[in-house]
């Protein structure tokens, strides 16, 4: 079974609570716009196409929360909800993407709407418009990269790029997902990730539920599998890409790439085109997050590490280009000289989308 | 200061209880053999060479325990002492090793000994000199490694081979502390060391405490470190070294060479010449142990993994000979080819000890 974080039935909202997560499957009914806003707060959905899915049905239960007594208090109480839902977590880009998207389809109503039941119908409209082009994009990805993952292969992967990152079927893991799909026997190896685990937690989680082979691993025995010659690919997602194709993603993403490199095993980063940053020359300019040492030293309740140590806690690294066989985007696979390659797709993704921005991701 | 996790003063023994770092540094006497045999078994004392020095002066504790009546009490309480403390933990080497020294001690005062009071000044005296010769051979491994480091390095290791494994300054970490001593200024970089975090726990606090600056990473982090040219030289132990030179070590030993060699930084083993197995050609012929998935998937209390879920779990890996720049030994420093150096030093050292064995490590 292919996860599914975020479910729309019956103009009810429904999510897994990924705070619960291995331990527990919990769907939770979001009734209220207090409990869409609370959920994404306290990161019960988590991964930003998830979150921005999630906004965009928040929106609708949000509408049906307030019970407007006409059209124009709906068009009002929609403004207030989607300024209340962009408050949740400020820095998450597809949130705001996604709340402008409803915005705008509800200002696009306006005029050819004479019911709130008919406003009720555009914004839902756009919200299913909002989920499935995000899905399809995770499956082009995930058709494209499941190309380079040979029958009966070993994949190496770090961090969480699956349905519960991005409410489709992912995109370092979509590919797995659709080889494994086609018949392709495989077996995931998982960086378990340190210092947040989201490997343990959600990848090892994610291809169990999907029934795929998978071996979690700590992130110091990845030279070894691959040694051993257990891996013949490696897929992972990206935050950034610049535009020589240096791509930041989760610490430790650089190191794999280093280890893979050394073993002659290919290294293929998947992400959706909208992760490209062409403004960006090379991976020097990518700004770099630092997360609180406690989540090295106390992440998992019990202090690990003498009070006060120095901790170097980069959250991400770059991965230069020259370590990176291929970047599997929805468009299809890029190949060096990146610079040129990914030049050539903005071009051609102008040309064909005709300014219409695809789901961020 | 350096941590002295055994000590024996005015008759008593005392070791720091390793089970509480890092968050407290309690010392605990040892007054009974038991105190002894338990502090072994529940790893309050840890590392090979502090169970063997531990264990040594344990016989004295358990002798003036049972406080014989004669001389020939004495020896036949002695023969017990040991047996019970033997069978703490049957697979230290060191543990078996002292207990044997002990015994031959005592073997040897037979006839000159006309009291109790005598028997156990010889006893103290192979005690002290179990202790000293595995102080002094820890001193010379760092002696020669202090070289290897540069005034203002960075330098990268992994796992824990500080004065609590080793009840004398260590291996790779005593010669961080001979050049520290030498008034070098550097900075230890210390992997965490998955899944038991003996980098966190162990080599953070000895480093904090040693007043040596140290700074702690998760180990997927070792080669943003690399590559930011925060590291000159990488200094670790090793469990056993096959006659070519290749090294096994903890578990994320082989990925930070492989990142060494990429990064073109010295990678160095640091270990005592008990360590060399000859009659093992290379490393493919070193077992490898592996531990319970248990340690990755809830090692820090709460399951942070799927239940069931397969986890590959070696204790150690082996860094081939290739990837080691020198061997750092109390007879000096070998470099390649290895299977010269090791079996001329081999030679040597037959030569210089005329058979006295050297302290295991």
């Amino acid at each position: 079974m292919i996860v599914e974080p975020i479910r729309w039935q019956e103009g009810r909202l429904t999510i897994i609570d990924q705070t619960l997560l291995p331990g527990e499957l919990r769907y939770i009914k979001l009734d209220t716009v207090a409990d869409v806003w609370h959920a994404i707060k306290r990161l019960s959905v988590r991964g930003a196409p998830a979150i921005g899915c999630t906004a965009a049905y928040g929106v609708l239960v949000g509408l049906r929360e307030r019970a407007p007594e006409s059209v124009d208090e709906a068009y009002a109480a929609l403004a207030e909800i989607c300024d209340y839902l962009d408050a949740s977590r400020p820095t998450a880009v597809n949130l705001g993407w996604a709340l402008r998207s409803m915005r705008a389809a509800a200002d696009a109503s306006r005029g050819g709407v004479d019911s709130i039941a008919d406003l009720e119908q555009a914004l839902e409209s756009e919200a299913d418009r909002i989920f499935e082009e995000n899905f399809e994009l995770c499956r082009a990805i995930g058709d494209h990269g499941a190309d380079v993952i040979p029958d009966g292969a070993g994949v190496l992967t770090h961090c969480n790029t699956g349905p519960l990152a991005t409410g489709g079927e992912g995109t370092a893991l979509s590919c797995v997902i659709r080889a494994h799909a086609a018949g392709k026997q495989l077996r995931v190896y998982a960086d378990e990730t340190r210092p947040l685990l989201q490997g343990a937690r959600l990848t090892a989680w994610e291809m169990q539920q999907a029934g795929i082979p998978v071996t979690l691993i700590c992130d110091n025995t990845a030279a070894v599998v691959l040694r051993e010659g257990k891996i013949n690919v490696a897929i992972v997602g990206a935050d950034r890409i610049a535009a020589n194709g240096d791509a930041a993603n989760k610490i430790g993403t650089y190191g794999a790439a280093v280890l893979c490199h050394h073993h002659g095993v290919p290294f293929y980063v998947a992400a959706p085109y909208t992760t490209f940053d062409l403004s960006i020359a090379s991976g020097a300019d990518i700004p770099i997050e630092y997360r609180d040492p406690d989540e090295v030293t106390c992440g998992f309740g019990p202090r690990t590490a003498p009070a006060d140590i120095d901790v170097y806690t980069p959250a991400f690294d770059v991965t230069p280009a020259e370590l990176i066989t291929g970047i599997i985007t929805e468009y299809g696979i890029l190949y060096p000289p990146f610079t040129e390659s990914i030049r050539e797709a903005a071009e051609r993704r102008e040309r064909e989308a005709g300014g219409t921005a695809a789901v961020p991701g």
